[in-house]
């Protein structure tokens, strides 16, 4: 089963972020940075600008992304928790 | 009796989410995931765009979609239950 | 006496939804469902788009239409019980 | 003294409902039903659209008016009461 | 000293209200009629329009004008008290 | 050290009014009139309109300005404390 | 690793404002001036205009600039701090 997402939402999977701090300890979860990050599984074909045409998506799909913590909605496909959301909500690309 | 819904709402029917895990375990119903599934039944003719070309809606009768719980409005049709929302409230169509 | 709606208005004369269920038990007035049922008796001209053209309506008199059942303004003519309200408060035609 | 509207408000004279019911009760104030009567005594040459050019109002002066009870601003010109309010504050054209 | 107003403001001097009724009778400053008159003093240059034209405003300096008694900024030039307030804070223009 | 503000922001240096009366009576801090009077010391190159052509503001380097007594964001450069707000915070110009 | 900016985000390392005021004397952290100081490490492509080109940036990597304290989402790379913040977030380039 696959999910297309409409217009400029993307489907997006979480990375688990490394609870390991530089100095290698083990942080508890409460103390994780805000944003999270996630790689790109599927991407809608864009938004309608004024004179009907598609505006293209600036992500694409395999991309990883770092996006606000509560973004997006989640859902459940196969048993994978997905987050759906607008490209707008993407932060940026990493690299 | 049938509805069609105007410019860019779509009538939509809920399909009941499996109330079992991966597992086979039934789970209650507070526990179940929050986007609902349905399927789509009527479609409206689209919105107008500034120079009053209709707007193709990107979903069609009979795709299976995604939106969130909380979405549209629910309407009883002879007797069947059925909801109306915007093409907008779709986050993804399942393929 | 006629009123005649301006801009996107129109004109409802709400439908009594039957307060019987599928089985014919009557059932009171707070568990009919939402949204409620009209017919269309008059309609506007529409509204201008950015180039000074009206945008004709989707709906037209005598159509039967759902809308959410706080939608529109209660009007009295002659002693008759009306809603005023936008097109886009008809969530869609009954046929 | 005369009061010219600016762009799309108009000036309207509030005709008071009959207070009394079809069957000829006088019904007190606050059992009057919402939208207020007038005649419209005044109107402004209309806004500008994105090009420059006027909107010709669909109201013109003599009209007599349904609106919000509550819409516009009361104003007194020569001891006599008015209000002031927008085009769009008007909800149909009593016939 | 002077003040020109900028893009669609305008510098008004309120006009006091009389405050006698019709019959004569001096009635006390809470129970004078909500809007307020005044002259404008000095007009702006106007807004621009999407294709960069300025639009001319509908009011010009000497005109009497009614506006929302709460309409606009108090400012004190040379001792004298003024209010700078938008175009379509004015009501309507008096003739 | 410079600022040089973006868009149609504007960096304004706050004159202190005087806080005599007309009489040459001096008034405590909470008596003085509401909006601020400053001198502008740096402009943005201004807003791009639609069509991607910059909107040249209609204030200069050099004018002394009336703006809202909460307006702008305060800064501190070298010392010297100065306002950044937007063109359109400015009420109107003192010639 | 590098953090490539949507649209028109920028990502910017915050300097930090030195702690001493002009006559030398330590000021505890809380007393400091509200607008925030950094440096610019990346940039986005730019928004879209209606035509669909690009809007470029005014700003560019290596400019500092100030900004609202709390504008922004800050993004730990590589144990360093950044903020991604809009353009329209950033008040003025220091020059």
């Amino acid at each position: 089963m696959n999910l297309k997402p409409l217009q400029d939402r993307i489907l997006v999977q979480r990375v688990e972020e490394e609870t390991k701090t530089k100095g290698g300890i083990i942080i508890p979860d409460t103390a994780k940075e805000k944003p999270a990050e996630g790689k790109i599984v599927a991407v809608g074909i864009g938004k309608l600008d004024k004179d009907g045409n598609r505006i293209a998506l600036e992500v694409k799909v395999g991309d990883r992304v770092l996006f606000g913590k509560y973004s997006g909605t989640e859902v459940k496909i196969e048993g994978e928790e997905y987050l759906i959301m607008r490209e707008d909500d993407v932060l940026g690309i990493i690299e």
